[in-house]
């Protein structure tokens, strides 16, 4: 499937219009169906369709584990993702969207907007992996370098999953979060332990990008851009490391510094 | 309602940290309700939330015109914007994230991937409108310096309704297409006339964007970033002309260029 697509387009410069090929990006739809009935329409850029789908399933818990999924075939013509799996989450529909609200359920969970995101965010209380501000820059650096379609077409988000050593994957998508969920399909069907791994994000830490990490499993985001308030309160609440802003060799921490460690005590 | 917030970070630079305040951008949810009921809840800027509610309720079609609201009220402490209305779309949930089967339903509409769009969304047939390609820089250059919240906190998007003289009206927002849905419920309620009118938007055009263009019912819509395919299949359709990368003097012109003159032949 191609991810950009030729078009004939008028460039306007030096004060005159001219006639050019342009290379556009590809966004698709991907229609998930479980046990054969229309669950849900992402509109996505058409690659590692099959991966994003399993990604969103289990991190967002409508599937359980990824070995609840019997098996999975992508129609391309139509943009399907046919899922067939025993075990589903009931309560997505009814919950997707629903505002919740802290007080009639006794927890403590700040800065939660939706029902099922307080439900089913993880909450991350250790430091199973720490960063020198070095290990920062040059993840920054290894997911820019990786992101060739960004500088081809414009538009889209690039993610990467790492550890202290570099880039273990990375993917890009037109949408938000779907490259986040490219990445943890990613990590389900080779069995890769996201754990102690980081997020790199081409974009802005929004609550939906913080919530992501959170779902996926992961101790520490780091950003080029910039993250919303909301986002550090979960951040805060959730026991993640944010990073932003990390440019030119400077960044700024937001949240739980422990994890980003001066050379000299990295455990590392 | 703050739009950005103060917070104590630690910044990295020049080799050590240190302690810092910065301002960063607030994310907020608004729940809408209908006639006492839980409809929809958005994560947006916390401003204009009475205008972004209308505008988003009348553009998705929900309520089909502004006067069929009675009434409207905003509970700041909790995000809730109250809505009264006697007319309500009744098929909009049902709908909602469905997938648009284009064979089944006689249309030629192509492009389009939800059937909510595919029923709304406006065909805009007449040249209401021309720019000159200086008109293109000096509003995209309006748009911003207008857009001063950018600089200060990073990570918001821009919109401004705009004719040949000049900005109209600008929002920012967090969410893509808060900031369109906030400048369409400011023209319902200012009984301005959006049909020669021009969206400048800071980010990209996507599919989403579009529509939201569409469903408003404006012609043009100029960006400074990439447009997607889908996005360009979407504006050959339905009669919009789309200019993205305005930049540096230069800008490139995707689709219906009828729109885009010469100073000399302008109608404007």
């Amino acid at each position: 499937m191609q991810q950009d697509k030729a078009r004939k387009i008028l460039r306007y410069e030096k004060g005159g219009f001219i006639e050019k090929e342009d290379r556009v990006v590809v966004e698709q739809p991907a229609t998930i169906k479980i046990n054969g009935k229309e669950f849900i329409t992402i509109v996505c850029s058409p690659e590692h369709m099959e991966e994003m789908a399993i990604g969103f399933l289990v991190s967002e818990r409508i599937i359980p584990n990824y070995r609840d999924i019997q098996e999975i075939r992508v129609e391309e013509k139509t943009g399907t993702v046919h899922i067939t799996a025993e075990k589903v989450y009931p309560f997505f529909e009814q919950l997707q969207n629903k505002r919740f609200i802290s007080s009639c359920c006794g927890m403590s969970r700040q800065g939660f907007v939706f029902a099922h995101d307080a439900m089913i965010a993880k909450k991350m209380s250790d430091v199973s992996v720490t960063l020198t501000p070095e290990n920062c820059f040059q993840l920054m650096e290894g997911m820019a370098a990786s992101a060739e379609m960004f500088k081809q077409t414009g538009g889209v988000h690039n993610a990467a999953l790492c550890d202290a050593n570099g880039i273990i994957v990375s993917r890009m998508d037109i949408g938000r979060h779907n490259a986040l969920d490219k990445i943890y399909g990613y990590c389900l069907v080779n069995n890769i332990d996201v754990r102690d791994k980081v997020i790199v994000f081409s974009g802005r830490i929004s609550s939906e990008i913080l919530l992501k990490v959170a779902k996926i499993g992961c101790e520490i985001v780091l950003s080029k851009s910039a993250p919303t308030e909301l986002a550090l309160t979960l951040a805060d609440d959730l026991g993640i490391t944010a990073v932003g802003f990390i440019r030119g060799g400077s960044f700024n921490l937001y949240t739980h510094p422990e994890r980003i460690v001066s050379k000299e005590t990295s455990a590392t």
